[in-house]
């Protein structure tokens, strides 16, 4: 078994973070990561500087990524102004997003559902004329901090809509870290029944430590991709102080534990996240993390 | 279905602090968590004061709790002398303890593992004398930091030996919090081929961010007894700065969550870990706890 890890932290890590992080100190992350062994890297989204100050250098960070034929270079692009902007840029991959949950998709994109359709299909359309491939993201799948829960078949109805659009891969987020493991299998049980297992992928988030509980619960079912983000940057806009997505790390522990090639190696992907906490000022929320810290400390 | 907290905060997680907590604050945590619905609190441990100086006042503050018919009191004996200062308190059940690995028995109790048998064996006869039930720890059960992987026919020896001297139930111990649900099931599925699930109990350490998915793992496999601690305190002597015991508030949350029930009110626990907070002068790992705090900081 082979479990593909999409490296989210550079884009929705950093953009829940306070602090904003110069293009340099991103490249030099970006650089450390691929020294890991990590080879799928979110490196930023292209809505407007306005809305993501964090990610305000999207053009600049896209155009300097090193080179390297074995590291697919992902952004979210919100619109066909932004899928431009990402176009004249190293990105290799894009993704276009929406929320499960009217509200929570008001909110974020200030759109209903029903007039976001038309502006992810248009840029789906586009990226795929230029040959590119374009992922799906849905949040609020498993709650929504404004509606509470969500209709497993408003969610599959927005799966349906963004496959016909051409999307290869649906990320299904569990935006604010409510789900549990029952969570988990009723959406993906029902979803699992009208799409293959290989178009849907995990982006759990670790608001009440459930990350990983609920990767593995997928895992169990079939899925094996799954969204991460180094030292669990990140946090949750709705829960200041609380945890990001689910860390990289621990994931990383748990899958070679388990006899599940990443191809990442936990002591270098643990040295980003520590040059990371020393540009960010802050301890950042992964166990692994501080355990392999603290392992260390006790040594010397 | 209901599963049975055992509250292990003040013992195991006190003891892994390097803040000597007052017995009165120790007393208001107790009356805090038994308002908080939590039944079965473990309070300390009878071992000499001089190798655990955070649980020196062990008499004092096990003859001072208040009486509540409806609470089990728990403490641990390591011989006959702890046995009999405990049996002058009011604790209500003991628990024998021994390591699964020779070398981390040795560092912990000073005994070869065979030594250590008679010593729990007299410990457990006089218990019962006093009509007193007694639980057994099993140490380093899923790896030992000294001899790293443990053999499960080794767990599975010590359990039957401890079960032959009368305790009623053996709690699992991930010590290190190396586990990850392949070796919960592997060791698991060993025992309960020899013995009853519900003589069985989970004792997940939250080092490398697992404590949660091993737990699961154990409930899919029957075990109904899990042992945890409020806010997630404690750490790992082996790695300075790691994460505790399985905080009780994640796993409350997430049992609640899927419809068990646990007689826990989740935000009357997270108060109790904010008192520990405070009088520990740091912040513990629980991520619910964190989002607690992060919500209500929000709404005001």
């Amino acid at each position: 078994m082979e479990v593909k890890i999409v490296e989210v932290g550079l884009r929705d890590g950093l953009q829940n973070e306070a602090v904003i992080l110069p293009t340099d100190a991103k490249k030099i992350l970006v650089k450390k990561l691929i020294a890991a062994g990590v080879r799928d890297i979110e490196v930023t989204s292209f809505v407007h500087p306005k809305w993501v100050p964090q990610l305000a250098d999207a053009e600049q960070l896209a155009s300097e990524l090193p080179s390297n034929a074995a590291v697919v270079y992902r952004a979210l692009v919100p619109n066909r102004q932004g899928l431009a902007r990402a176009l004249e840029t190293k990105v290799d991959e894009f993704a276009v997003f929406m929320s499960a949950s009217e509200a929570h998709n008001r909110k974020n994109i200030n759109k209903s559902i029903a007039e976001t359709y038309p502006v992810l299909e248009e840029v789906t359309k586009l990226a795929k004329q230029q040959g590119k491939k374009v992922r799906g993201y849905v949040s609020t799948v498993f709650g929504c901090p404004y509606e509470g829960d969500v209709d497993i078949s408003q969610v599959a109805k927005i799966c349906e809509r963004l496959f016909a659009m051409g999307v290869y891969e649906i990320s299904l987020g569990d935006t604010i870290g409510v789900a549990t493991p029952n969570d988990v299998k009723k959406v993906l049980k029902a979803l699992l029944s009208q799409f293959p297992a290989e178009t849907l992928a995990g982006h759990f988030h670790d608001t009440r430590g459930t990350g990983l509980v609920n990767a593995y619960v997928a895992l169990e079912l079939g899925i094996t991709t799954l969204d991460t983000s180094f030292g669990g940057m990140g946090g949750c806009p709705y829960a200041p102080g609380a945890a990001g997505n689910l860390a990289t790390e621990d994931l990383v522990y748990t899958l070679e534990r388990m006899g599940v090639k990443t191809g990442i190696d936990l002591e270098r992907l643990c040295d980003v996240s520590l040059t990371a906490q020393r540009i960010l000022g802050k301890a950042l929320p992964s166990k692994v993390l501080k355990s392999y810290v603290g392992s260390k400390k006790r040594k010397s």
